[in-house]
């Protein structure tokens, strides 16, 4: 197995090239500047930055200051906000970041920090001329635990070099989602990243075991434990997880690693229904138990899409729904025989009418690629609409339909697809550009549904610049309270982050 | 299996009905008054509460406000804290606490929380003349999703009857604990209390999907999603999961419940050495991987108490260490082989030289109460100094070796064991009654040594009354700051669970 995963981190490494590739490229044709296509945001009473404040700052960083050529930390990956950020301020240091903060904080100088800038809401960029703070150079392992698993590292490290540092001790990392290639240990953390394994690892919540933070007067928090339990206190570090750098800057990390497993199957079934998706979601569940690693799921439409702009084959015959279930253990014949019960029983049943399965590297590579690049060739179609809401999954799949009704001819497509195990629906609308009346016909009513039924507006992108005003869809009003009088209490002058998370006080 | 747990669960409740009598009985001979054995604990500026108080208390609680016979909520489980309240409130609704908490802010009338009271810091019951506010009545299971396995209850729900309750759906609690019989679900999160089932599942702070807390001043913060994953703002319930009731008061929770093993395995294994021990974890973690459930130690000296004070015989000759390992699975001869296959391992390179393996309901309970009735037979002794730490595996029991060395002929007996997998260890020393001279021997000694080689003072049960003066042995001074700061803001006037987790401001 160890060549399975090694390729598959290969094969999206080469993926992240290529789209950053044509990241690059696409931004040579600028994307509109957030500050116009959003002309009710207001800058803040932010210092703006002084030739006296380049030179502070290339004196803490000698050689690290960029001023030039900086469009591609101006702008989010998706393209759909650009900042104008004049200077970005590559540190290697807890020490330095801490330096550049106390000045910030002096100047009132707003800043926004950015890891591998794969986010989703916009939160990773500036929103008028905030200061860049990169973490690229922040990207050393720090120490390893082999016994009980525990890995400290800087909060610059990829995700995909964590997890291929960890397969030479048998470790493997609790978080796995498309961007590993690029997006940063640091950046998962500080918005509370899902992705494919939280159902059989859960939630960055359980799995971070300390944190160091520097915070916006430039203090340095130190919550870096090593331990999985600990019970002195609150436990501050939970709040940095998910804050996405409003409260203070994640400059290093503590991670609790699971055992690498031995072998890994993946099986690709077809439903008729989405209740059918539901019933062989329980009954994997049930019979899969502790070597079930994955249930994702997607619709006709996701895989018309995979077809049409990925050139991608599916591997069984049309269906209205398909379902990848991975397993993954410590024991392959057990696993096998696991798993061949189960699709014994939903197949006998006649719950799923076709499937395949997969063991060998090539298939499972290109099972898994259908399901992964599906975010690549929705860019494909030109600008898309990126929703990602949690639901109980009595209503999941009913947004799309909703949707679809809502939308008609006005969007190229609506497709929907995500992880069923953690009742997390991706949904995504597509059209040749940017469109106000397309996004006035989602807006606020795709919340507003979502609300109506208990669901998250947000279940793991955060909610960044693009979906801070909706957050009352999914917190009560005290809660929110409670929030700014954290974020106030953390960063007094407000300059971490700003125009972020939370709406305007 | 069903028949095994349940009777494990009646096995714990029978073991907790002798204990609540022996406690009853005790605390006729009643406990030192905690103001007096702490005489530097002066009382804060709260106001006494009058008849009139009680009165109102009546109004919003008919019934249900005790002034008599209280001093089972005065003292705590261990005997070694007794408080002076002279009320205890127990409502059933949410809005029942948040009118009482209103009124107390209003009043200044300082109040403590409490769940089953099984807490071991002193944090369940009053310093002083606290208000009790009891979660006794509040103890309803509002929802369960069979599907997504999300449990919403109260917060007074008694751990072992939410697994009863989770078990007629094949479903089980992602915590277990010695107290189950007893404790409070709101308690096990208002303390993020860990238990022998951590190794498997994690922490409260990744399987609490949501919770209600009200406030100080009554306003009720309703977090109680019942969804895997959101991220929209900060995740603020993470806040209250381990405050030990200082932030607001937990009235109901949302629990993320895994499937109900099929088949549970248990090995009792006696090794040499120490390093044996952690030589044995660490083949367990690799060759029984995702079936692995729990990994417990216990040293000779807690045999010798076990046979001593409980009369349990040991299934097999003396040694210095012995392991508990747990496995628990969805496929009873996959787990039995990946038993069998480690054991050949540890038993055949000579790590392990003798052992027995339990399958059978009555085996399992057997070796099971070797390791849970341990802290009840410690209280045979006399007095029990109390501590449980987390440590870098590598120092795991040198504190155990450093401590009998220190106490030598002081103490009746230096027990230690705990969950090796966690690296948390519970160090016991017993005297036949409490005494000044011991316990300056033991602090703060005890947490210099743990502090310098970066473990924490509390691992699992908090810093309650007894540990919050040393919080900063494990946490750093910017850290508390901030804690405090929180605390501020969430609480103004300092009513909720004072003289708790924080050292005074």
């Amino acid at each position: 197995m160890n060549s399975v995963k090694r390729c598959c981190i290969m094969n999206r490494t080469v993926l992240q090239t290529i789209l950053v590739r044509q990241f690059q490229t696409s931004t040579r044709r600028l994307v509109e500047l957030t500050s116009v296509r959003y002309p009710n945001v207001k800058r803040g009473q932010y210092g703006i930055v002084q030739n006296s404040d380049i030179a502070t700052f290339e004196r803490l960083l000698p050689g690290r200051v960029l001023t030039d050529s900086l469009e591609g930390y101006n702008t989010d990956w998706l393209k759909t906000c650009r900042g104008a950020s004049q200077v970005v301020l590559r540190p290697k240091s807890t020490e330095e970041v801490s330096g550049i903060l106390k000045y910030c904080n002096e100047k009132k100088l707003a800043v926004v920090p950015q890891g591998g800038n794969t986010g989703l809401v916009g939160g990773s960029v500036p929103v008028f001329d905030e200061i860049v703070i990169s973490t690229q150079l922040m990207n050393k392992i720090i120490s390893l635990d082999e016994i009980s698993g525990t890995l400290v590292c800087q909060a610059g490290c990829v995700l995909a070099s964590i997890e291929d540092y960890l397969s030479n001790y048998k470790l493997t990392i609790p978080i796995d989602l498309g961007a590993k290639g690029s997006c940063h240990i640091g950046g998962n953390v500080a918005t509370n990243a899902g992705g494919v394994r939280l159902l059989r690892y859960g939630s960055l919540h359980g799995n971070v075991l300390g944190l160091e933070a520097v915070l916006a007067d430039g203090e340095v928090m130190d919550c870096l434990s090593t331990l999985r339990k600990d019970n002195t206190g609150y436990d501050l570090k939970q709040l940095f997880i998910g804050s996405e750098g409003t409260l203070g800057i994640i400059t290093a990390v503590s991670l609790n690693c699971p055992q690498k497993p031995q072998t890994v199957s993946v099986a690709f079934l077809g439903c008729q229904s989405f209740q059918t998706v539901l019933d062989v979601f329980k009954e994997s569940r049930h019979r899969l138990g502790e070597v079930l690693s994955a249930f994702e799921f997607m619709d006709s439409q996701s895989m018309t899409l995979v077809k049409e702009n990925l050139k991608l084959a599916s591997p069984i015959e049309d269906f209205p729904y398909y379902v990848l279930i991975e397993t993954s253990g410590s024991n392959g014949s057990h696993d096998e025989e696991k798993l061949n019960d189960f699709l014994e029983h939903v197949m006998g049943s006649g719950l799923v009418e076709d499937g395949t399965v997969a063991t060998e590297l090539t298939k499972i590579q290109h099972i898994w690629s259908m399901r992964e690049r599906l975010a690549e060739g929705l860019l494909h179609d030109g600008y898309c609409y990126k929703y990602d809401v949690s639901l109980p999954l009595s209503s999941f799949y009913g947004l799309v339909e909703a949707m679809r009704e809502r939308l008609g001819a006005m969007v190229t497509r609506v497709v929907g697809y995500g992880h069923v195990g953690d009742g997390n629906l991706h949904l995504n609308l597509t059209s040749p550009e940017y469109s106000t009346e397309v996004m006035d016909k989602i807006e606020p009513f795709l919340y507003d549904w979502v609300a109506e039924r208990k669901g998250s507006i947000s279940a793991e992108h955060g909610l960044g610049f693009k979906k801070r005003e909706f957050i009352y869809h999914s917190k009560s009003k005290s809660a929110v309270v409670l929030m700014k009088q954290i974020k106030k209490t953390f960063d007094p002058n407000m300059i971490l982050n700003p125009y972020k998370v939370l709406p305007d006080f």
